[in-house]
C-alpha cells in the first residue's frame, strides 16, 4: 500500500507535486525602490519612445554625413559651424550641407542632421570653420529616437523577477510604482522528543534544533517569508494542531525532523489526516532525502524533511526552493561552475546522490573536493563551498572527471 | 598633468583603490533570525561538543560490534534484547556482550555500545532475541560525541557571510544572537542638464534618469544600503554641496553622468575639491567604461561612472560591488557558467572588453550569443542575462570558444 506512493524518478515526483500548486500570492502594487528582486504581477508595455529624439553618443559636430564624404588627413573637408546644441534642450536650428552645429555627448540632433563627427577628428580652422579628418556614414555616432524602447513593445511580462537594470528600465518609462506578488509564506516546524530550542541546554540524549534555523535562512533566500513555529514532541494530536495551524496561516509548510521509523510513521499519519489531496509521495529516489513525504491540503503544500540536517537541505534545494522561488519546477537555468572532481566518487544506478564540496585551485584549474561525512552532520554543509550530483543513469564519477558544482 | 591619473592596468588602479578604503561599517547585536546574509564583525567559536553523547544514524539494535563479527544469513548471531532506548532521553544501561538494545535513528548509545545494527539487519526471534545477520564494524551507523563539532574549535571568522546552514550551526551551539556589520551605505547621484526626473514628461532634448534607479537596485544587490540625492544640473557649487552632503552621509558616493567633456571636467574638479586625498584616477582601461573618476575623501570613496547605463553598470561591477559586498577587491570566487561563443568578437590589446550575451541551447550545448547595441542603450542590460569578459591581453574570442558567463 505504502509502495503506491513510492516513486520511481525524481521527474515524476515534481511532476506530482506541480499538479497540486496552485497557490497565487498576492499582488501588491508597491515603488520601483522596494521591487528589486521581486516578481511582476503585470506584463509591462512601453509607453514611450526612449529616446524621444536622436542623441549624440559622442562630443563633437552634428552634420550631414554626406558632407564628409571623401574626407582625409590630407584632404579635410571645410564646414561651417552655425550653432551650438546646449544639453537638455531642443534643437531648435537645421543643419544645410556643409555645415555643423556643435554637439555634446547626449544633446538632440539638429534638423536634417544624420550623423556626429567626433570632436577628436576635427580642427578648428578660424572662428566658424573646421576641417574635418575622417568621413561619418549615416547615423553614426547617433541614438535614433526609439532605437532604445519603442512605445508599445512588451518590456516585461508577468513573472518575471526585477533586476537592477530593469528598474532603470522602468524609470526610463516614467513607471514608478509596479504591481508585483507577495512573498511566499512559509511555515517551519521541527519534531521530534530528542529536539530542543536553541536557547535550552541539552539534557544527555538531546540536542538543539539546527533544522528549523537553516531552514529559515533558505526560506529568505529563496525570496519568501517565513515563520517557525517551534519544536513538536512525537504527538500525534499536537503535531496535526501546529500542521493545521501552520497551514492555515501559510502557502506551504516544511516539516523536518522524524527520522526514526515510528516518528515517520506518525508524520505520515498526519499527513494523510489533512483532507484531500492528502499523501502525494513518500520517499524520492535521492540520497541523501530518500524519506520524504510530500501532502496536499487543499491548495497548500506540505513537506515533511529527513531530520538529518544534510538530507533536509538537499531535498529543499530540489523540492522546495524553485516552487518559491521561480513558482515552478520549469526549468530554469542553474547556474553553476565547472570544476575537476578530485576522487573516485561510486553511486548506485537509478538515485541522484548529492555530494558536498570543498573547492581548491591547483595548477590554474579548479578542484573539487568531497566534503565526506554522514549526513547528520551540519559540520559538512558549513565546510563545503557547494554540491554535486551524481546523475541517476550513472554509477559514480571517476577522479579528473569535470563536474558542475552548485554553490551554496 | 591629468595623464598622471590614467592608469595603465584595472590591478593598479584596485589597489590604488583599495589602499584608500578603509571604513568600517557600525557593529550591530542583531537574532540569529535576522542574520542570513549578514557580514559577521566577531570570530565564533564552538561552545560546546556536538552531539554530546553518541548517537545512532540508523533505527535498529545498539551493540558491542564484537557480538556480530562473522554474522551471515546463513549463521545469524544470536543477541539478547536488554532493553530499548527512548528519543531524548538518557540510556541508563549499559550492554554487554552477547546482548543488544533497541534504539531509534537519533537515540541515544548506552554505554560499552560501540555500533547499532540496522533493523533490517535482524529478526525478531521471541520476545526477547534477534537474530543479527550481518556484522557491523566499531562506529558503525553511529555519530560519535563531538563527532560533529568540537568545543573550542573555530565555527566562523569574523568577515563571514553567513549562509542558511551557518544559522543551523550557531543554533546547534545555542548561539541565538551575533554582532554583524551594518550594510555600508551608499549615496546616489545623477548629474546633466538633460536628465530629468522619472515622474517628469522629458521635453525635447530630455531624457529621464535610468542610471539612480539601476544603481539603486545593484546597491541592495550588494548587500548596502542606498539613497538617492537626486539629479544635479552641470553647476560647480551645487554639485559640489550635493556630493559634500552624500559624502557626509555615506561609506561611499556614486555619481553617474557627466558623459560630454564639459561635464566631465566639472565632475574632475569637484572630486578634486573635496580634500585629501583628492583624485585618486582618471579613467580605466575598460570597455565600456574608459571615462571613468575616482576619489577619495578621508576614508570614503567617491565614483564618477559613465553616463550611459551599460557602462555605468559594469564600472559598478567591476569596483564598487566587490567593496560592497565582500570588503575588497581580495580574489573571490566569481561564479560563472560555462558556454560557447556564438560569433566572433574583436577587442584591443591592452583593455579588457565587457560583451552583454543571451544564453541558448543548442544540441544540448549552452551558448552565448552577443547582444550587440550601443552602451548607452538601457535594452541592451534588459535582454542581456550576463556578461562575458574578452581579457586585457586578448584580442579578440573566436566564435566556438567556450567563455565564461557570469550572469547578471
Amino acid at each position: 500500500m505504502e509502495e503506491l506512493f513510492r516513486l520511481t524518478s525524481l521527474e515524476e515526483a515534481k511532476s506530482k507535486i506541480s499538479s497540486y500548486w496552485k497557490t497565487e500570492p498576492e499582488k501588491v502594487r508597491i515603488s520601483v525602490l522596494d521591487a528589486f528582486d521581486k516578481v511582476l504581477a503585470e506584463d509591462i508595455i512601453a509607453g514611450a519612445d526612449v529616446p524621444g529624439f536622436s542623441r549624440a553618443t559622442v562630443d563633437g559636430y552634428a552634420v550631414r554625413s554626406s558632407s564628409t564624404f571623401g574626407a582625409t588627413e590630407a584632404m579635410p573637408a571645410y564646414l561651417q559651424v552655425i550653432g551650438q546644441i546646449a544639453m537638455g534642450k531642443s534643437a531648435a536650428l537645421a543643419v544645410g550641407q556643409g555645415e555643423g552645429v556643435g554637439i555634446p555627448t547626449g544633446g538632440m540632433l539638429p534638423e536634417q542632421a544624420d550623423a556626429v563627427v567626433m570632436v577628436e577628428y576635427t580642427e578648428e580652422m578660424g572662428q566658424a570653420e573646421i576641417a574635418v579628418t575622417r568621413p561619418v556614414s549615416p547615423g553614426e555616432n547617433v541614438i535614433k529616437a526609439g532605437e532604445d524602447i519603442r512605445a508599445g513593445s512588451l518590456l516585461f511580462k508577468q513573472g518575471h523577477r526585477l533586476r537592477p537594470q530593469d528598474l532603470g528600465m522602468l524609470a526610463s518609462q516614467g513607471i514608478l510604482q509596479v504591481k508585483v506578488y507577495s512573498p511566499f509564506k512559509v511555515g517551519i516546524i521541527s519534531t521530534g522528543n530528542e529536539i530542543v530550542a536553541p536557547e535550552e541546554t541539552p539534557a544527555l540524549g538531546q540536542v538543539r534544533d539546527i533544522n528549523s534555523y537553516t531552514l529559515y535562512g533558505k526560506v529568505q533566500k529563496s525570496g519568501a517569508l517565513p515563520t517557525l513555529y517551534g519544536i513538536v514532541p512525537d504527538d500525534f494530536q499536537l503535531l496535526q494542531e501546529t500542521v493545521q495551524k501552520a497551514l492555515q496561516e501559510n502557502d506551504l509548510v516544511l516539516l523536518s525532523g522524524g527520522s526514526s521509523v515510528g516518528v515517520r510513521d506518525y508524520t505520515v499519519e498526519v499527513f494523510k489526516s489533512l483532507g484531500e489531496p492528502g499523501l502525494l509521495l513518500h520517499g524520492i529516489p535521492v540520497k541523501p532525502g530518500k524519506p520524504t513525504v510530500v501532502a496536499a491540503a487543499g491548495r497548500k503544500l506540505l513537506f515533511g524533511l529527513p531530520g538529518h540536517p544534510v538530507s533536509a537541505m538537499v531535498v529543499y534545494d530540489i523540492l522546495v526552493h524553485p516552487l518559491l522561488y521561480d513558482g515552478s519546477y520549469m526549468n530554469k537555468m542553474e547556474v553553476g561552475l565547472q570544476a575537476r572532481l578530485a576522487r573516485n566518487l561510486a553511486s548506485a544506478a537509478g538515485r541522484e546522490d548529492h555530494i558536498r564540496v570543498k573547492l581548491f585551485t591547483k595548477d590554474g584549474e579548479l578542484w573539487a573536493e568531497p566534503v565526506l561525512g554522514k549526513s547528520g552532520l551540519i559540520r559538512t554543509l558549513v565546510e563545503a563551498q557547494g554540491e554535486i550530483i551524481i546523475p541517476v543513469d550513472r554509477e559514480g564519477l571517476a577522479s579528473g572527471e569535470i563536474v558542475n558544482v552548485k554553490i551554496f
